[in-house]
């Protein structure tokens, strides 16, 4: 194990392990936390491995103790990683304030401005730190997936449209499309990234498929009665990008699911065997 | 719906409903909470009911939330009930300092002692008046399970035990099967039911087995590294008491698991099919 990498509980889960561990991030130059589900295959063979970004106050536990995706990946062979949504205990004055800035509400952006540059990296810990770590340290494969929920599932797109050579497939639940044209993605940006608007678009899923090349098809689910729908994740936003851009997209309206841990539960199994098509060949 | 029954939360989870609901008990004299699962099947017809007794310091939600049962009673169609683990703001001096006597510490006995008795009627409140309160209010059968963890196996093993021809199957995790024999019964017991140990082997599993009369096989999980075996949940005991009485006991050691949710949520399934074999014909 590397030295910085610290395990700080386990727990025996459908035959694999659960693990929660901690590292000092040189990215984000601070502690940072995530969870992985080593799936039983993973004692004797090198599997692919599946990254899940939570959303908005979430830690790396939520999806592991919420989803039931630990029966999926133990299923299908593949590994689950959990990352923080943010640095935390950095210092930086307010960042325990508000709940959709700083400490739960990363973004999945790299921070330019002042005060947050200084440990809110999350785009690069999650693309490119954080899978060297794994890669180092478990029995994986190279292949990668990456999917995630609100603010997650708007950074597992931003990661894979920007880098479709390294996540072989992407899903989101209930994702934020167009951080640009909506409040919580509006607020988020113009504090990490200044009031540049231009500078904005590498983190906007909605902008990124215009130009991206992914080809692979994206799986969305969304319910059609979760409360943030219509003035925060704007899905009919990416569907009409995605249909200019040639993107294949397969968006699951589900009626009467909202935006909790229930509805993702719900889905969880078509999501890991999504992934797991396109990672297991 | 009965007047005092008022649902306070409710969402859409495998196609059926995960509620949660307060009523003003006349048992235990006071307000109560239960969680209730509806499968989709309860949209057109009455299914079985099958009843979940949490362990200590559990609320009505833990389960619902960690153990990945919905997804099974929603393929068997059985509805799910899930009570508090004890009464909750009755101003009883003392009942939130302890975590194992008081709130989330019921211990599913009807107490006689001053100052318990006057809340503290969870025994009755299971057996009869939830039962009662939830065939008037869901789309149930008569066929009732029931099962839990901890000290929600003691719990369900004691009801079932009891009421053979209420009960049609039983199962737990990891319960605490001899609780006149471990200090957290010892402790809970003398509290609730005083000091005359002859009026606690109502409530002990070990003790009632030996001259019930169940028939039907028990299905009991349990991890070989849970910290709780030995001291407190002695399953041994229970499985001697069975042999005696000829009662028929599946005890599964469970190697490397502990007494977590993740346990719980690796073997739901089988504990799931175990009760829907016996509540579906």
């Amino acid at each position: 194990m590397a030295a910085s990498l610290k395990l700080t509980s386990e727990y025996r889960c459908f035959d694999g392990t659960v693990g929660f561990y901690c590292h000092q991030s040189e990215t984000c130059n601070i502690e940072m936390r995530f969870a992985v589900y080593q799936p039983p295959q993973a004692k004797s063979e090198r599997v692919p491995v599946l990254y899940f970004l939570s959303g908005l106050t979430c830690t790396e536990e939520n999806f592991i103790v919420k989803a039931g995706a630990q029966r999926y990946a133990a299923e299908y062979g593949l590994m689950l990683v959990v990352p923080d949504t943010s640095p935390r205990n950095t210092g930086i004055a307010g960042e325990d304030e508000e709940w959709d800035i700083g400490t739960g509400a990363g973004f999945y952006v790299d921070a330019t401005e002042v005060p947050w540059r200084s440990h809110y990296q999350m785009y690069s810990y999650i693309v490119r730190e954080l899978p060297a770590l794994i890669a180092e340290n478990f029995s994986v494969q190279p292949e990668q997936g990456i999917f995630g929920h609100s603010m997650g599932g708007h950074g597992a797109l931003v990661c894979a449209l920007r880098n479709p050579d390294q996540y072989q497939s992407v899903s989101a639940f209930a994702p934020i499309v167009a951080p640009m044209q909506c409040p919580w993605g509006e607020k988020a940006f113009s504090r990490y990234l200044g009031t540049d608007r231009d500078s904005w678009r590498t983190y906007d899923a909605t902008e990124l498929v215009l130009n991206a090349n992914y080809q692979r098809p994206i799986l969305i689910d969304q319910g059609t009665v979760d409360k943030f729908l219509v003035d925060q994740l704007k899905l009919e936003l990416f569907a009409s990008a995605c249909a200019k851009a040639n993107q294949p997209l397969n968006l699951r309206m589900q009626p009467g699911y909202d935006h909790s841990y229930y509805f993702i539960a719900t889905f969880i199994e078509d999501h890991i065997r999504h992934h797991a098509a396109a990672l297991l060949n």
